[in-house]
């Protein structure tokens, strides 16, 4: 079921508009009393279920719009369910409207079953949030676009659709797991942007904070589906125009349970979004 | 008001009885249907306003309670207003009950108005978390405790009694702020440990996680309260004995936004948390 037109924002060819995939697959359609009908769109999955980072910008879509404010701030999704495609059902709370940040909370249910509990703050990112006054790191040291390397369209175990829909190129260091050849570093770093041009607004660095490999796959491990158990994103200011460069990394693995890191920066060198994720190994 | 004897376990001198001061300061009373009395009390503060961690403390044991399983796994909570001592009114929801985890959420009221919103799923840390398989990092390079600085009971704005109640020992090297000499670099490190020697369980490392001072003391920047918008603590084993090593670092401060990644280790040399928190510059 496609939500309707009257979902999409009325600016034509920015962000948030049904110019471009990524919103007319994250399209919201506001029920009244705080719930929402979203959609998981076919094509943004790996193997059949949804990216938890796309799933998250869904449901973030109709928090920000319950929230009145125009940025996500601080978003933490509790995953618990794989999501196919189909509709979602989206119960929003609003905990606190404040003067600086409104306080949401989310719950989605999807066939009739829980399967993702999000809370969350937004705001205004072009507040202020431009000021650098302390940097104590630096972006990802990455070769020019072309010289990297393609996320394929497949893992060797199952299709990542997904990848259709955007444009992740990898550090040629880090990619070789996709030939079989792993690293040992448990990090991933890598261009994103979306294949039909899309800006990439706050909303869309939620989905960029998971749209890379996991980097995991590069350490000497079982590989497989690693499910998300908890994402947490950081959005730390509105990217420039252009793609972004990302680094994930994950450098503890105990039981089965691992933390994934990363950052994201804009093209000017500015970083824009730090997320960290909780999740599984593959179950083998 | 001190909740009744009734709420705490019935194991003396082990971590969940009253036989130590932290277990008094977050026992819980089950009101039944999800809700939850719960008190701020007198002597976890800083210049009056208690400590996130511990208030996090107090919430996460009605959580756990709610949860029926033994541990925190992640949580994540969200700060939205200063909590001098008095009664909380603690609300919580299952959200799903699997076998490994189960998400609950919880709101939490103080004197009418919401202070504090949470999401956390929980389980049990006994179960295969011992079992390490890879470990990129080491715990902070810390003197021996005699050799450390403890951190003062006045930060030289405001008194910090929280420090009657626990023994924070700071490298050397990170501790010079407290005598206006701040090392440059986001980075605090030191031993944590109960001053009356309570074990350090689960439950406690949230605490922990938010006990030492503001990694951004060691910066160039203005220095007063730096209140906490968002805390997430994924909590990955249970300590061993003894105190525990923590290192606390800030990387980018934009606007007056800056995150504090927390690593905290045990006295075995075994990561048992990461924490992430967003908070906001000293406002002058």
């Amino acid at each position: 079921m496609q939500p309707p037109p009257a979902a999409a924002s009325a600016v034509p060819g920015e962000p948030g508009t049904a110019a471009h995939e990524f919103d007319r697959s994250t399209a919201v359609t506001d029920l009244g009393g705080g719930r929402y009908r979203g959609e998981i769109h076919p094509g943004w999955d790996i193997g059949g279920n949804a990216n938890g980072g796309y799933v998250l910008a869904v449901v973030a879509r109709a928090m920000r719009e319950a929230s009145g404010k125009p940025d996500p701030v601080t978003l933490t999704a509790h995953y618990l369910a794989p999501g196919p495609p189909g509709t979602l059902e989206i119960s929003t709370a609003v905990v606190k409207t404040g003067k600086r940040f409104s306080t949401v909370t989310a719950g989605v249910v999807k066939d009739g079953r829980p399967m993702l509990q999000v809370l969350g703050a937004f705001g205004d990112q072009s507040k202020g949030a431009e000021d650098v006054l302390q940097q104590h790191g630096d972006p990802p040291d990455l070769p020019p676009l072309a010289e990297c390397i393609p996320r394929a369209h497949s893992n060797g175990q199952v299709d990542v659709p997904m990848m259709d829909r955007i444009d992740v190129r990898l550090h040629p260091d880090d990619a070789g797991y996709q030939e079989g050849v792993k690293s040992g570093r448990g990090e991933v770093r890598g261009w994103f942007s979306f294949a039909d041009g899309r800006p990439i607004d706050t909303l869309a660095l939620l989905f960029a904070a998971d749209a890379l490999p996991p980097a995991v796959f590069n350490l000497d491990l079982p590989r497989g589906w690693v499910p998300t158990v908890e994402l947490t994103v950081h959005v730390r200011g509105i990217p420039a125009p252009g793609p972004l460069q990302c680094r994930f990394s994950t450098r503890f693995v105990q039981g089965d349970s691992f933390e994934e890191d990363g950052e994201v920066w804009d093209s000017a060198g500015r970083l824009v979004a730090l997320s960290r994720q909780l999740a599984l190994l593959a179950r083998t």
